[in-house]
């Protein structure tokens, strides 16, 4: 029984910044003076328009977007995107070069090869299992677009810079780390992203795609799985996930207001991950699994001398109020996400109990 | 400014049960006693298990389902499920046979078009402007599947008993009258609902499917286009919309304990759309738009003697706390949705103040 708040490390869905959470428990049952709750509130209504289009205003400011980019909330989550981009954007002759960094990657490559698209595989770390980000890939010369993965939550290594595609459109899934630092837009054509990390609650997914991208749309697909119909509608041609949007319209508020923008995030980022790991790397006790220039700001995933001390020091943190600290079910070993929303003082928590730990089972 | 909550006739979102809006603000900080907010937990713990499981059983247990269905929730809305439909269940040689009582059920037709698959459209209503359920309809032997639209949110029309399809599976979009009322299922082979009228918020869509469904899928699809994908996976292949599901389970134990079951929801609907139509039935100042045998319990759509005394009416309901009277923007005129959520306290509101505006402005 915890009556308290833990330090939430979770991979996903993940913490959210505790002054977001209580603004919308304030205002649950009557949003906005409408006598109504955000989840009773009409998609048709003025009361969410203004949501939907801060949502839009502060994402494109934050980004510095300017007006070929259109910012989407869909559903279905990246899983969903992993086919509507091959099929919105390959036709029978068309190509599009992808970039393996691990499952998900791999999970955007199968769906390409159910489509029955041509594609390729540009580059992979599989060689090392996935523990680092390839440098100096050759992409194709008439690649429909490049696909990324920014971040990995699994293995724990993302992008420090995106490679030069020779003005290929990039696309890419930032799930896990979208708004954690700025981003030279005019590489990417399609940016995709589940909110359940950095931005809000599952259920929604952001998209924010560039004109080009929707003019060489195909035409015949369902209308639900065409970018085109949500770009021409502002996410609203059918219901839109209301509370996802409305939460992530105060998380990007948070990140405006109370952080200060992208640079400012990214140097919270910075040190919080540099605190965990310049930790890591001072003794030989924890060691990182991904290489040194490809570690994730977001996902630091690291392992104990053997598997029982592992499972004793996840446990021992939770009763210390350190949740979420397991690796993912496929790889194992330790993961703690920080994402935006986690501050110093759960980074600063977690170093502690790593330094006990290690004191007293070395 | 409004410091109360109002009595919500929004046709979706729509009002959710004020009891269930108070349990998810209470523990909206530290859910379960988890020391997380249920939107920050992840979707592979254990609380979230018991939150799913316990929304599938309620489901099962309120429609009496046997063990051949498969309760899902998935994202995309209704719209998604259009598509999915035919996509699913219609390889080249199939047919299947479409009803189409209106704009929903012909966005059905539509997507079953726009993926060039045998399809036919065995009744319509829109001779009278879709203000009638067909009747005796002749369903095609080998259609694989017949869809309906068991309730039209826009022209106010119901079915009160389901088509006698001989055996071939109905796919029933429920998005406006799911958990409204007690089902024969075994006509059903697939029921999808969005969850913004019934059920809960927006963003999460119900679907029931029966394992002879499941068996007929279409093997070659995206995954996460493929019912079988979320039915052997307890919808979880990839993150589901918690947020959704949570308040879902909650609407379904209201359901269940608070109002005592289907039958008891049924008999509730009934008296407060009887309390409506019967007022209006009693003059000729408020004009039911539906046929007298088709009219909805879900949404009563009428007429006043002309459109500024509607626009009129709209306002001043708005003014004592009335809100969504306004028909769907495709048609004009008024409605009252009323969902399982809506309570006789609201219906006695409206007609009191249906009386006091026929008498001012007769």
């Amino acid at each position: 029984m915890v009556e308290h708040r833990i330090h939430n490390f979770n991979a996903g869905p993940a913490a959210l910044p505790l002054q977001v959470l209580e603004e919308i428990q304030a205002n649950f049952l009557n949003f906005d003076h409408s006598g109504m709750s955000i989840t009773e509130i009409s998609h048709r209504s003025s009361y969410f328009d203004k949501v939907i289009n801060d949502a839009v205003e502060r994402a494109k400011r934050l980004l510095k977007l300017d007006d070929r980019y259109h910012v989407l909330f869909l559903q279905g989550g990246a899983s969903l995107q992993f086919a509507m981009v091959p099929m919105n954007f390959l036709s029978m002759n068309d190509s599009a070069d992808y970039v393996n960094t691990g499952t998900w990657a791999g999970k955007a490559i199968k769906e390409a090869q159910i489509l029955k698209k041509n594609h390729r595989v540009a580059a992979s770390s599989e060689d090392k299992d996935f523990s680092y980000i390839p440098k100096e890939i050759k992409f194709s010369e008439n690649a429909k677009y490049v696909h990324l993965t920014s971040n990995n939550t699994i293995k724990g290594t993302q992008y420090y810079e995106f490679p030069d595609t020779k003005g290929i459109p990039i696309v890419c899934d930032m799930s896990s780390d979208i708004f954690s630092r700025p981003l030279d837009m005019e590489k990417f054509g399609l940016i995709y992203a589940g909110a359940q990390k950095n931005l809000g609650p599952s259920g929604t997914c952001m998209v924010i795609i560039r004109q080009d991208m929707l003019d060489m749309e195909n035409k015949d697909l369902p209308t639900m799985l065409k970018y085109s119909t949500h770009a021409s509608k502002n996410s609203m041609y059918n219901t839109p996930p209301c509370f996802g949007i409305y939460t992530i319209d105060l998380v990007l508020k948070w990140i405006e207001e109370e952080i200060g923008g992208l640079e400012k995030m990214e140097a919270h980022n910075i040190q919080k991950a540099d605190a965990l790991y310049d930790y890591m790397d001072s003794g030989n006790f924890y060691r990182p699994t991904a290489e040194k220039y490809s570690r994730s700001l977001m996902n630091v995933t690291f392992r104990l001398p053997n598997e029982d001390l592992e499972k004793k020091f996840i446990a021992q943190a939770m009763e210390k109020g350190l949740g979420g600290l397991k690796g993912h079910r496929s790889v194992g070993g330790c993961r703690a996400s920080i994402y935006n929303a986690t501050g110093m003082e759960s980074i600063s928590a977690l170093v502690q109990f790593m330094e006990a730990f290690e004191k007293e089972n070395k």
